[in-house]
């Protein structure tokens, strides 16, 4: 009993702390994003050439107009910071010139801060007693707000889009967003060795940030070869990314680069008669909580969930990047698969809003999501996830309107039958592989990520009580699904084929569809039946080569209760990448590969990168489908324990919630169950006959239990 | 016949003046200017407070691709200059680096250049001996150019919309967009009077710049008040700009205010020990070249023409401003009028273009032009008047996609009669006006403008060979035009009335409406007369107090042969302005105001302006009515001229054209007429006998006559 007044005292303070406002910059929501993706991604150098993307890159909107409503029991001095030039109103009078402390009296009034600005986000800071600049703080570009030639102003009460500010953490007035850098921590070289003119550093592991040189003299140039592998770091002709800096006297003696690079080794060759006493680098990235956690019997897998989790945190900054080395660009189809994985591990979610805003940019829309069609359906589907995991409705709110126009955008290009194909400028991707997979007319895997989005679309409309598009995207949705069978499952393959081209079904079976058939739950149980042995565990049928898609496979294994195959899946093709030393999970990685073979990509000796966000999906299949936690409802206002051990004999982790984490120990013989939040439902199967000392084990037959596990208590449950 | 000779010897010279091609930066059409716009229309301060404008402020691409395909008969080297971060491609093979000379081999071969720039258009400069950045180059915000996981790159062939690239006179390396500034040259004031405790000086006339302070020294406050009155800068409270200047010791001795103002007064309060030897200011101008000029042997009338022609020379600037005191805004609808001026004075096609571009903006529409609804047909109906007057059809086919998306946004928004309406956030300005004009429900003047705004898209259509929209277009101008008169027409007050709301005629008439009717043509005669005598020659008819509508209304009457009516309007009007010192012409002037109130508006003391650009519509009357020359086909290649001397016994005066001018002299007796390019007409009538050496005139019977005029000939017609 005290421990529960405790814990409800404990509630009413984290609820007044949440209370407490906290003066925050704030901007047009989506602006920081759209801003900080530009200069993100203009950063890739392919061997000091610049490379940027080749998808339209939005900006911010250079005017615009932030405002609140107050009521003052007593009267309030404010301090206002502002980036760009701005004019401040109180109650509709313009204050002079600019302001940057303002005395506002008690009661009701009405504060406008116009700001304009080209080269930075506009954005405000405003800190008095109670009037805090945060996201209840109104915007819009365009307050369509005329005098009239009497002077009197027009009525803006109709006509104006007012939205919610954007904010993330720029909680100081002298951090405004424009200020926006990660962090950096210096660090060393394991090692050093005399290599031909060269020499080669190895930083011991894949590591990405800004090589320094110390007690630089002399004059001269200094040649820097990046490599993820020592072999790329010695091909000074082929590394894919590289650095040269003039030495001259007049340099100061500690030099550090000015771009940052992804590598483990760099090979340093001098041009000159220069010296310097050492190399070392800065660390740049972003700083993340590692919530989730899993351990087990087997040495492997821990070894694998620990490189996984180190690679997503090296692929885990501004925003959730493919890989560090190459593209550095924010692709959805791999951001999709990171924020599944930081939902099991960092639970970030200003990464992942950021990852979203930046990939939508604005209106119009004039092209899929990095041009591709399957990475639109990701991005609506990422959104839904998002709310799932983490309740935060406010955002859907904020995303809806674009979410709509995107989806006009995909409306539009419907054929026919009410299908997407692939239109001139679209680029049908599904995955990289080696045969020869038509992506011509109406191809299968793209109409099911389809119809999954307008589903999202439905609960997202439903959310923000939009109910005429709830019935329009639940109608559109339905009349899609009931297509799927009849134009894709072939019954002489007993699975979905590829694709339709002019009506005629194609005979080309590949795993995409079938795979997200599975995870959609679109299938009875037959044909769940034929998928699997047919495709999933067939080992004629067409393979996977890449993480990426693996990711897929895997996890509909899991869904079909197929984790003892799965971690030996996961034992191979991770362990495999391991036992030829890799450091980080890559971007492609076929077991049948040897040598040279493994680092090519893209026609390129080095073009594959060796770190890649979608390479770390261990992360995502342990924690839900071996520790088996997610939520069912948004939040984890309610969720599940389903634990699997697969064939380990022990395993115990956590699983992140929005502001605590799940902690389970799982064994035949032992449970252990803990929870910061929410109210969940232990579901476990034991041959022995389990026991708790605080819980309510409900025995559901056939060995199969199921225990309410409260917030805040631990539980442990032995089975003798 | 030597003559002849040497003409065509100049034509073919300048011909090939033309033909050599100059090579300028190069960026995405429309982008230089609406950054440019953005800059000039955030300057407006208010007392010293900044006043931004109230619609969407857009912004450039910040990541574009210049791409051209050369033939080359030998080698060649070129050299290239980028603002912003830049990559180059010669045949699909990237440069390393950011190269500035490059070898191009002899052959056919494809230059692209991609650029990155968040802050500065991006935009490059390619110059060789055949090579040469222009608006032949192509340009795209989107490549959608991506490389398969073999290294091949998609084919960029379809899907990508790439346009001709935007640019103007930046024709040197080192002058490039981001660099652009208007000229400025020292004036000093013509008098200094000591007033109170400060300085009143007065520059002679009302003009535009940089206030300068020379031989500064001290230490204090200057206060600077602006006036285009002496009533103003003397009014420390309540004139419109003002400005402050801290002087201390360790300022340079000679100090340039770095906000541009409009002003004719200056008064100067000194607070502290200072002082300084003299004040002037630094003049800032639009160059432009005067080639329409008016003369006739009525005094008041060429000093009409004289203070209009300075009025609209200050307000062409970076665009063609409103005003320069206040707004210094670019509005749809008094630049419409300052286009038809200029073609009558200064012809600069460029100041046409990139206010055309300003005021468009980029997609999504989110609102009418200014927020105004007869701002949006303004614009539509100024592109077709463009190409009237310059014959520019590569700029109709650069504006035509924004055409065509401006115009969707207006069809949304009709009602069920398909008629427009003032929707929430819409602005129905129509005029300013002191009796109260209702503009509920479908208001006639507005449907007047549609209708023609859909002619003009039909016309560009045509143009641009898109019979689809050409067709589309041409109906809904047909269906809305055929409705005008039910919905419209009062036989009770034989006149339109103003408007309809909710299917119910109102009673109110306006001039507006009909005299738009007039102006398009859309009247038979009796209706014609109606309107004349009822409305348009009614004293007893609402009348008109701004310059803004004296424009259209005086229009009107001359396109009905009131040229006589109208120059004693003129007198009254416009000479009433200068009877009271005007040295430019006035956003409103009402005859009957006295004093304070000729100053006031807006509910302020000076708050208005007294150099507008719609005061100085005399220029295009005339030269449109009076000397009556106007294109009849586009570009001058053929022309009118119909003299009306309106009363006068002579004038003369000349016309731009394109590439020179048209000069005309005309009295009872005696008719000159010289035109340096295409085919023109004139058309008289006359008492006496004509008689031309040179020239064939055809009597066309009731003293009416007729005469080609060839290019490059003078003409003398004596009549006895």
């Amino acid at each position: 009993m005290k421990r529960t007044i405790l814990l409800v005292l404990m509630s009413i303070v984290m609820q007044l702390t949440f209370a407490q406002k906290v003066a925050t910059w704030i901007y047009y929501p989506g602006d920081f994003e759209i801003w900080l993706a530009n200069q993100v991604q203009n950063r890739r150098t392919d061997r000091g050439t610049f490379f940027p993307p080749f998808w339209k890159m939005d900006s911010f909107y250079v005017l615009v107009e932030f405002s609140k409503k107050v009521t003052l029991a007593k009267p309030e001095d404010i301090s206002l910071r502002v980036e760009g030039k701005y004019n401040v109103k109180i109650d509709d009078k313009f204050l002079p010139g600019f302001p940057t402390k303002i005395a506002i009296p008690a009661g009701h009034h009405l504060i406008q801060v116009k700001v304009y600005d080209q080269a930075n986000v506009p954005a405000i800071y405003v800190n008095g007693t109670t009037i805090k600049s945060d996201s209840s703080w109104l915007v819009t570009y365009e307050d369509k707000e005329w005098i009239d030639a009497s002077g009197r102003a027009s009525d803006t009460s109709t006509g104006t889009v007012y939205v919610n500010a954007g904010s993330w953490n720029f909680n100081s007035p002298d951090t405004p967003p424009s200020h926006f850098k990660l962090p950096t921590t210096p660090e060393s070289p394991v090692s050093m060795t005399k290599k031909d003119k060269g020499m080669l550093y190895d930083f011991g592991k894949e590591t990405f940030g800004y090589v320094k040189f110390n007690g630089l003299r002399g004059k001269g140039l200094i040649h820097i070869y990046y490599g993820e592998s020592p072999e790329e770091a010695l091909s000074t002709h082929y590394c894919e990314t590289l650095d040269s800096l003039p030495v001259d006297n007049r340099l100061p003696k500690n030099v550090t680069m000015t771009d940052s690079k992804a590598f483990r080794y760099i090979y340093i060759v001098k041009d000159g008669q220069l010296s310097y006493h050492s190399l070392s680098m800065n660390y740049e990235y972003l700083p993340l909580q590692q919530t989730g956690s899993f351990k087990c019997n087997d040495t492997l897998i821990n070894k694998i969930w620990d490189v996984s989790a180190y690679t997503l945190r090296l692929t885990t900054r501004e925003f959730f990047l493919d890989g560090i080395k190459r593209d550095r660009w924010i692709w959805s189809g791999d951001a999709y698969q990171s924020y599944l994985m930081n939902y099991y591990s960092f639970f970030n979610s200003p990464a992942v809003t950021r990852t979203i805003y930046a990939l939508r940019g604005k209106n119009p829309v004039t092209s899929h999501i990095n041009t591709i069609m399957d990475y639109t359906f990701y991005w609506f589907m990422s959104i839904y996830d998002y709310y799932q995991y983490t309740g935060d409705k406010f955002f859907i709110k904020q995303i809806y309107p674009r979410m709509k126009s995107m989806m006009n955008f995909c409306l539009t290009r419907r054929d026919a039958n009410g299908m997407m194909e692939g239109l001139p400028g679209d680029w049908v991707f599904i995955d990289w592989s080696d045969f020869k997979m038509s992506k011509a007319g109406e191809v299968s895997f793209e109409q099911l990520l389809f119809c999954r989005s307008l589903e999202v679309m439905a609960s997202c409309a439903k959310l923000e009580n939009d109910t005429i598009h709830e019935k329009e995207y639940n109608d559109l949705e339905k009349g899609l699904r009931s297509k799927l069978f009849t134009a894709f499952w072939s019954n002489k393959a007993n699975a979905f084929i590829q694709n339709r081209v002019n009506g005629i079904k194609s005979t080309q079976v590949t795993p995409y569809t079938n795979i997200f058939a599975v995870l959609f739950n679109y299938l009875d149980s037959t044909k769940t039946e034929d998928i699997k042995s047919g495709v999933l565990l067939n080992p004629n049928a067409l393979q996977i080569t890449t993480p990426y898609m693996q990711f897929y496979k895997l996890a509909a294994l899991c869904a079909l209760g197929e984790q003892k195959h799965v971690l030996n899946d996961i034992r191979s093709y991770w362990g495999g990448m391991l036992r030829l030393g890799a450091t980080t999970f890559w971007e492609q990685y076929n077991p049948n590969e040897k040598g040279a073979q493994l680092l090519a990509m893209y026609g390129r000796p080095f073009g594959k990168s060796l770190c890649h966000a979608w390479g770390a999906s261990p992360i995502y299949l342990l924690g839900k489908y071996y520790l088996g936690i997610r939520p069912t409802t948004p939040g984890y206002k309610t969720y599940a324990i389903e634990p699997h051990l697969g064939g380990l004999q022990w395993m115990e982790g956590t699983v992140p919630t929005p502001h605590g984490k799940i902690y389970v120990y799982y064994s035949h013989t032992l449970i252990k169950v803990r929870s910061d939040e929410g109210t969940g439902v232990l579901h476990f199967s034991s041959l022995l006959k389990p026991s708790c000392e605080n819980g309510d084990i409900i025995n559901k037959g056939h060995h199969q239990y199921e225990m309410q596990v409260q917030a805040g208590r631990s539980y442990t449950i032995t089975c003798k």
